[in-house]
C-alpha cells in the first residue's frame, strides 16, 4: 500500500531550459467494490482510505446509513500475476435486514421515473432517497471563516503538493476547522473518503458541518452531501444548474467560486453570517 | 434544446461590496443512453451534441469502430410530467452484425481479467480491445505549436466564457488548427463528443490528431484517446500515474502541465519536435 504517489522521469520544457528529472505523480488504480460477493462498481481511485470510500459510496448511493449496516469490509484474495495481492478488490458485506443494492447501469435510479430521465426526475429520485433532511439544519458559517476554507484545505493537501494532480474534499465546522481532509484523483472519491470516514466515525447525519470541495459542483456532489445530511456545499469553482437546483430543493446552502474573500451565494443564504 | 447555459439569481460577496445579480450557470441534466432499447448507461451531461456524445461514448467503449455500426440513433419519446420530450433519452440502433454491449457495472471489462483488477489488468484490457494501433503514427507536433494550443482552445470556449464552468476537448492537426471544440460539465463528456464528431465525420483512426483537454489526463481520457486511434494527448494540468503507464503501452505521446511557454513529457517524445 502507500502507493499515493508514483515516480516517472519527465523531460520538462520551459523557456528556462530543458531537464529530466522524476516527478511524482498522483497514483491512480481501478477500486472494485463487491457486495456479497457481486461486483457493484468500479472506481478509478487513488490507493488509500479504501474502506471509507466504500462506506461513503454506499451512504451516498442509498444502501446503507450508518456503520452498523456493513458487516465486513475486507480486501479480498485478488493478485496480480506476480502473486501480490493487489488490494483493489474490496468485499462488503452487509449487515441482517439490509437489502441488497440493484446492480445494473450506474445511478440507474434516474431511469425508473415515469418522464423517463429529466432533472426534475434525478431531484425527486434523491429527495426520495435522502434518510437525511439537511433542510431544517441550524448550521451557520460567517463569510470571513468561509473565505479561509480554501487556504487551509490547500495546506492541507499533502499529494497535491508533491503532484499538482489531486481534487480534495474535507468537512468543515461553523467555526472553520477541517476534519478529514482526503484526495483522490477522482473529485467522487474524495467526498466518498470524507463521507465514509464520517459513517465510520458515527457522525452521519452531518447536519453541523460543511462540505468543501476543491473543484466544482455538480449535481453528484450535492447529492451525495444531501445523502449525508450535510446542509451546505461550499465550492471553489463554478455550480452547474442541476446542483444549484437540488440544493434549493433539498434546503442546503451552495457557495460557489469561493476565492480570496469573494464568493457567491446560490441558495440557503440564510446560513451564511456577513461578518 | 439550446439549454447550454441556465440563468440564475445569485449574490455576490466581495471585499468591494455585496450584490444580487442573474449568473450563468453550465447547464447540466441527465443523459440516458440506450441500445436496442435497453438501459446502457446515464450520464450527468451539458445538453447538446448528444448524437456525438453517443458515438464517441461507444467507440470509447469498443462497441462500435465507425459510424457505419450505428444504424439510427434518435431521441425516444420520453416526456417530462408537462409532457414535452425531455430529449434526454437516447435510443441507439446497431447495425447488423454488430454484437450488443455487456450491461452490468460500468466498465466491467476490467474485472473479467485473472488478476482480480489491477492496473496491470486495467492496461491489458484496453490494448486488447483497441481496434486502431496509435503507436505506429508518424504524427508530430513542435512545441511552439503546442505552447500556443491552449489560448486557442479557452478563446473557443463560448460556454466557459458565461460560466466558468466547463471543461473543454478538441483535436488539433500537426500544425496547430483546433477541430471539434466540445464543452461539457463532464470532462469525458466533453472528449466523447468531440471523439464522435470524428466517428460521424468518417475521422476515425485520429492517427493524424492530438486531443487537447482543458484539465488533467485520468486513465479513462487516456484509453478514450487510446479507442480512437489518437496518437497524443495534450493536457493543461497533471496526469495520473496509470495515464501514463497506459500512454506508454499504447506507443502515445503524453504531455501534461501545458501551460505558458512550458510543459511535460511524459511518453513518447518522439513526436515533439522542438522549435
Amino acid at each position: 500500500m502507500g502507493r499515493v504517489t508514483v515516480r516517472r522521469p519527465v523531460r520538462m520544457l520551459t523557456p528556462e531550459g530543458k531537464r529530466r528529472r522524476p516527478d511524482s505523480l498522483a497514483a491512480e488504480e481501478p477500486l472494485e467494490l463487491r457486495v456479497s460477493g457481486k461486483s457493484l462498481a468500479v472506481t478509478m481511485r487513488t490507493p488509500g482510505h479504501d474502506v471509507e470510500l466504500a462506506h461513503g459510496f454506499l451512504l451516498s448511493e442509498g444502501v446503507i446509513g450508518s456503520r452498523e449496516d456493513i458487516a465486513t469490509a475486507r480486501y479480498c484474495d485478488s493478485v496480480d500475476d506476480t502473486g501480490r495481492n493487489t488490494y483493489n478488490v474490496l468485499d462488503l458485506a452487509l449487515a441482517d435486514g439490509v437489502p441488497e443494492p440493484d446492480t445494473g447501469v450506474e445511478r440507474n435510479f434516474y431511469t425508473t421515473s415515469s418522464c423517463g430521465v429529466c432533472g426534475k426526475a434525478a431531484l425527486d429520485a434523491v429527495k426520495l432517497r435522502t434518510r437525511y433532511d439537511p433542510s431544517g439544519s441550524p448550521f451557520t458559517v460567517g463569510t470571513a471563516t468561509l473565505a479561509g476554507l480554501p487556504d487551509t484545505l490547500r495546506e492541507r493537501q499533502k499529494v497535491f503538493a508533491a503532484t499538482g494532480g489531486l481534487h480534495a474534499a474535507a468537512l468543515f465546522t461553523s467555526d472553520g476547522r477541517l476534519l478529514a481532509v482526503r484526495e483522490d484523483v477522482g473529485r467522487h472519491n474524495a467526498v466518498d473518503k470524507v463521507l465514509g470516514w464520517a459513517v465510520l466515525e458515527n457522525r452521519v447525519p452531518l447536519l453541523d458541518y460543511g462540505l468543501l470541495v476543491s473543484g466544482r459542483a455538480s449535481f453528484e456532489l450535492v447529492q451525495k452531501a444531501a445523502m449525508a445530511g450535510v446542509p451546505m456545499l461550499a465550492a471553489v469553482s463554478a455550480p452547474s444548474s442541476l446542483a444549484v437546483e437540488l440544493a434549493e430543493e433539498n434546503g442546503m446552502t451552495l457557495v460557489g467560486f469561493l476565492r480570496g474573500q469573494s464568493m457567491n451565494l446560490y441558495t440557503g443564504d440564510k446560513r451564511i453570517v456577513e461578518t
